[in-house]
């Protein structure tokens, strides 16, 4: 049986790799790099940056494979990820045939594969179809590489911390402190100017950034350098907490 | 001026250390162990292991310190915190005796150091009194050993995640699908028994279990393995997530 490692390598920084994650890259015979285009070609530089770097096994090669663009057109959120994860199985079950049998490959996923991610969900859709194995290996998430960025915990004591996205946040969402992920929207803008908001991006590489303070008086202050940054490099990542004051 | 390095050590599993996490074991001239007593000891083992394996450097040494025990019997959650705290950071002065001048210390810290844990907080009470420079080195939490152990995302596509404490839970705390941790009562058998629950203990251990169904068919078998596992380990770790059904 074939067996399919999904390796999470953390948020940019080819250090966030750990042990376990070394170990599962130099069992796999292929290892696949996602091409997204032009704009995020720095992302698939660290792969293979940490591909030359931590992977010795001489026997192992390497596949890119271009992703399918998601539809953002389409006004069906739920559809246009379902037609989207559907064509990415598809590339999925043509890269598995490159795997020998009996062998192992391995996927490089961006920081923890559990963390709005979709490799899991669409590897588990080949299983109708084809047999293998699945081992997951954890990463360093954004959310852990950007508490450490600020020097600050995640929770206050014993409180509880909500995770969302910035979808759901400009939907009113915000029932505790709150890690917002994929906000396209700066949609911190719309929240209460009280709440302090610990703000990174490009977490964990050469860029990163950090920006803190009350909502109301940084807001502006990082909607700006986001969009300056976002236009030097070509693409941006970013994430926030928003937090209670005490 | 010293530096304290607090090091995310991942949860159980040596091979969840980073590599930028042996680097800065390496950096320090002083790694701390902290002692909780008998019944936690293979907690420190893993930390003399961890050490043992992966620190090179030659001119370092290990201090051990106990705990002091925070005082369960305090009616006031908070206050018991806050005076075991204070405890904690008149330890932690003292062990910052032992550091060169302009040398590093480093705490090893269970997991990611901003995930229901103190060090972070205790290191800041010493600001006041004491100079010196702060790192925080993310690690693995048991969340994505969680949830890399039962091959399955944290989040549903594109929802939110809650993240809380089994006491809280009690409280009736459950606004989406959530992680429970620090659940010395087995809060999930208060819950909806339609619930889907992914539960893991030691985690990234070599003792590591895992069970998961609809809550009310296998709460009952989680309390029983709970109960033999701590039993026959003298310490358990669990944490689970609770998921709405499809
Ligand atoms: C598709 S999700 C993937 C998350 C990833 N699996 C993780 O564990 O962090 C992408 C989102 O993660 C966050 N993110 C990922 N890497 C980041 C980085 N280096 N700096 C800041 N945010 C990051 C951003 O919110 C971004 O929109
Ligand atoms: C004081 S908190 C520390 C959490 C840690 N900093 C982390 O990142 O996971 C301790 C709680 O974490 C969870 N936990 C830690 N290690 C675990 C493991 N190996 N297996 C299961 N749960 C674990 C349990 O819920 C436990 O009550």
């Amino acid at each position: 049986m074939k067996t399919i490692l999904i390796v999470g390598i953390g948020t940019g920084n080819s250090e966030h790799l750990t042990v376990q994650a070394i170990n599962a890259l130099n069992r796999a015979d292929v290892l696949f790099i996602p091409d997204k285009g032009e704009s995020k070609a720095d992302l698939a530089d660290l792969r293979r940056e940490i591909i030359a770097r931590y992977v010795t096994n001489p026997n192992s090669r390497t596949v890119d494979y271009a992703v399918p663009k998601r539809d953002a057109a389409n006004p069906d959120y739920g559809n246009g990820v379902d037609d989207w994860h559907a064509a990415l199985a598809t590339r999925f079950a043509t890269l598995l045939e490159e795997v020998p049998k009996d062998g192992h490959c391995a996927f490089l996923v961006w920081g923890d594969p559990g963390l709005y991610d979709s490799t899991i969900r669409i590897v588990d859709r080949l299983r109708s179809q084809h047999d293998f194995a699945v081992e997951i290996i954890p990463g360093i998430t954004s959310i852990q590489a950007l508490t450490a960025a600020h020097g600050i915990a995640l929770n206050r004591i014993g409180e509880p911390v909500h995770i969302t996205t910035g979808r759901r946040l400009s939907e009113g969402d915000l029932p505790s402190d709150t890690i917002v992920m994929l906000d396209g929207q700066t949609a911190f803008t719309g929240v209460d100017p009280d709440l302090n908001i610990f703000w990174g991006a490009y977490l964990g590489t050469e860029h990163e950034m950090t920006i803190s303070g009350r909502v109301g008086d940084v807001a502006e202050r990082i909607v700006e350098a986001r969009r300056l940054a976002r236009q030097q490099h070509g693409w941006i990542m970013d994430t926030y907490l928003l937090r209670h004051r005490d």
